[in-house]
């Protein structure tokens, strides 16, 4: 059996249509077969909804990836719900996220990104049992899950946020920092604790009149200052966007091989 | 209309039968309906599962509730997995959790100790949002939720466990002090900021001689050395335990309500 991946896309936007490409290329290197559903911008939700249907149903597809954000007259959560649980490689479903976060109950898929963060940080030999670890951001793709995870795998975690009131004194207590705020390079080198494991996802595009496109693309750690104070640092671009879509690959092959166990 | 709640209990235990006549006595103090479900220690998983589902389908009964904890040869995630969602007043459904965890999501019904917690702070006037938050203790039914609740509610929360390394001084940093780990007096009085909220959900028996019955309760907070510095701080028992059971009978009643509105 060959794995199967569906990638659907919505609209012409630039980085989406980047996003996707990667994934797609991806699939074609390890050999998992994908499926590429590109829709006009002007799709009904309810067209939308039926080709989700139509994919849920299909036996060779193992996995389906709705590419976010969707036009605005589209509703993301309604759209996202429709996917059928066990080809939910994002991991996105609230009932997943749930039991990402409970004690004693397991997801069927991890979330790409997050699950990217703590791969990343065991690759590199870093603890995360009884570590204090500082996540900025609270998004429900990376913020959110990625401190439930960190949690589960026994850190003391703070969640740090707009609201918060001098987020730089509690990054610096952290031996691990997962940036995920998407502010260009708001964690400075004096915020990092000597020796700390920061994993950076912010991925924002800062003018750079010396490139021919305008723009060069920065993440939310000042990576120049970061790496004379920390321990290992993840750059942007190549670090945690790999990563993730390795991760992708990964819950695209372990939902293939749940339907042959099962 | 009569609001209805169904409180099931299965076997002896003397304190899950504390817990359930207090709950179906605070249900006739207001006029919600109670469904009084007793079985024995030794009714099978199948029977309770009946049980539930005759319930589900009950046009009379609004929440349904299974006093935790069932026998072992009982799988409680199975039978807390088969209460319909439209009456998980427990709020425990991991769909709930999940809701719960997520921006812009919101749970059909919160889990009632962490919703009494969040509602012990509203009526002392406390600001959460900005505000340290330490959660000591992760579990399912309170430390998780709660941590949510605050984390949405804008708190800056850390959520400290068995595995953090210092603890003190991490409780020493927080504006609200949410202690929910089980120990008997484990939060002394020199753990706590001057000022701090500190609610305290543990309730553990201590042996006294000077008792009857040979201990008393007491929480995970020293309480005597607590009021000498904290801003306000809940007593055990009387505090957490009560706001709880209110929060019980308003999703009750929520429940009944949404009914009506359908």
């Amino acid at each position: 059996m060959v794995p199967g991946l569906a990638v659907v896309i919505v609209g012409g936007r630039k980085d989406s249509q980047s996003y996707v490409s990667m994934k797609r290329k991806a699939c074609a290197e390890v050999g998992i077969k994908s499926f590429d559903i590109d829709l006009p911008e002007q799709v009904s939700e309810a067209e939308l909804i039926s080709k989700v249907h139509e994919l849920n149903v299909m036996p060779d597809v193992h996995g389906i990836l709705v590419q976010l954000p969707l036009p605005k007259h589209i509703n993301e959560e309604k759209v996202l719900g429709e996917i059928s649980l066990e080809k939910d490689v994002d991991g996105f479903h609230p009932l997943n996220i749930g039991k990402l976060a409970m004690k004693g109950r397991d997801p069927l898929f991890l979330p790409c990104t997050p699950k990217g963060c703590l791969e990343l940080l065991k690759r590199s030999g870093v603890t995360i049992k009884g570590k204090r670890a500082v996540v900025v951001g609270r998004s429900n793709i990376v913020g959110l899950p990625v401190s439930l995870l960190l949690l589960k795998a026994d850190a003391t975690v703070t969640i740090v946020h707009s609201h918060t009131t001098d987020p730089e004194s509690i990054v610096r207590e952290a031996d691990i920092v997962i940036a995920a705020a998407g502010q260009a390079m708001m964690i400075k080198g004096s915020w990092i604790k000597p020796g700390a494991a920061v994993i950076d996802v912010g991925t924002n595009a800062v003018d750079d009149s010396t490139k021919k496109s305008g723009y060069r693309l920065v993440g939310d750690v000042d990576f120049h200052e970061a790496c004379k104070v920390a321990g290992c640092v993840t750059p942007v671009p190549g670090g945690v966007g790999p990563m993730t879509v390795a991760m992708l690959l990964r819950n695209t092959l372990d939902g293939a091989k749940r339907v042959i166990e099962l």
